[in-house]
């Protein structure tokens, strides 16, 4: 069995986890959160989006999250979600953002649900992007969205997926992700298309995101772990969702990753019990009662 | 990836499921339960014990269970339990027992509160029942309890476990079953233990038993799977646990396995939406305050 020895998780929480909650999380306490992640371990974080504010209210403080956190953890890499090339505009003016990533849904009914774009448009976006990313030292990673199973279209062709992987590279993304949007894929599916992508780009860094619907992600993760992926995305507490992908639930918790990863003496860097912890508060801050 | 085509799923909520359970469920109401199983597609089940009343009362009507379902079901394996040649006898005088089921601990610890004998003496017990089965013509699995981490001793020897599928091979057990009883075993570990055991006996029927208590369940099927085995266990309901394995809960659900077995092509017999429903419904035999 090939497993990697080491792999790298992108905490999501502030970004993927907060972004659906109609409560907004104040910024000081979503700083909290990331300064707590970063104690447990974490080295990697989806931070926040530049996303309209009228469409994501919850991410209105993209560029204070950024100024609070950056410059006093100089070995993290903050990650930001980026919509089109307006949000890079905004990003790029924080001066504070070293890498961007982008989602591309694998279907056209929900890529327009998500960014009101074809898959097309959207991945023509991304080039362009991608030309500045590269000029301004900004690391870039593609992810695909609903890469196995749509809530609007079902069933998702691999090879639509491919195809889309293909165009990201060729634009020239540094990393490419594959996300289970809605947690309906199953361990066979998840090693297939991982194995296939990076047999085709070897020297591509290739991440799995998967959400926990139906109970699936740790198997998908360890399908996509001998497929060679060694990044993935968690958020603690299992928060998480989508409000433009209908039957989404949570990410895969980071502790539950950990849980796996370091038992399986996979180092993820990450203390278990710290990020037990983080967790427990973090489900807190989503429960509209709070005071 | 080298997966089986079929599967054998054996429900063991009747017994494993229900025999910790401190509230009796009535004769008929765990009839009706295997009865519905059937309905739904369940070809083998685990049904009851011959176990002491005195230490498991739940199990004090094995024979009447029997009588109730044998006769009407002739395509159904009903496996019971057997913790001694007492048992045996018990189970023989039944005339309606084809399958039996035999479970010893990896570790002294576990199997002295189990059933008060040491892992040798409950082997040489083992081994007298067998070859009286073998002469009876009725079918045996040996089954090893806390295969991989036991809640008394911690992390289990994978050489013990693999000595006692040796000794239960030589006894003529028709098939051997390793059980991670308390669910703390991660699937590079199940991947490993279940590739050396069928490596070294091919010819034997290998079955996995898995608990969900860390949510790892369907990664460690998934793993064992790979190493070649393709009988599981479950429970619908999640039911389960064990009164002498201090952490120990519910078995991975019978509508989990068949959710991700369907899925992923595997003809395991059982219908999903059925075995759902069956699953519902099972929850409710456990509610003390039911009426």
């Amino acid at each position: 069995m090939n497993l990697p020895k080491q792999i790298t998780l992108m905490d999501v929480s502030p970004r993927d986890g907060l972004q659906s909650e109609t409560v907004f999380v104040l910024t000081e306490k979503k700083v909290a959160l990331i300064d707590a992640l970063i104690d447990a371990g974490l080295r990697r974080i989806e931070v926040t989006s530049f996303v309209s504010p009228k469409w994501v209210p919850q991410m209105a403080d993209a560029a204070e999250v950024l100024q609070a956190v950056v410059a006093k953890h100089p070995d993290v890499t903050f990650e930001v979600l980026l919509p089109n090339e307006k949000g890079y505009e905004r990003a790029l003016a924080t001066g504070l953002v070293k890498q961007v990533g982008y989602i591309v849904a694998a279907t056209e009914s929900l890529n327009v649900k998500n960014v009101n774009m074809s898959v097309a448009d959207s991945m023509k976006q991304f080039a362009v992007m991608a030309a500045r990313a590269k000029a301004d030292g900004i690391r870039t990673r593609g992810t695909i969205g609903v890469s196995f199973v749509c809530p609007y279209e079902g069933a998702v062709d691999a090879a639509k997926v491919k195809a889309i992987v293909d165009d990201y590279v060729a634009a020239g993304a540094d990393e490419v992700c594959l996300a289970d949007t809605i947690g309906r894929a199953l361990p066979h599916q998840v090693y297939d298309l991982f194995a296939a992508v990076k047999d085709k780009h070897p020297d591509v860094p290739l991440a799995g995101h998967f959400h926990d619907t139906y109970k699936m992600s740790c198997a998908n993760v360890f399908a996509a772990l001998q497929a060679g992926a060694d990044i993935f995305d968690s958020a603690v507490g299992n928060l998480g969702g989508c409000q433009f992908a209908k039957g989404a639930t949570g990410n895969v918790s980071t502790e539950q990753l950990v849980y796996m990863l370091n038992g399986m003496g996979i180092v993820t860097g990450v203390d278990h019990a710290k990020i037990t912890d983080v967790g427990r508060n973090a489900q807190r801050l989503i429960i509209p009662a709070q005071t």
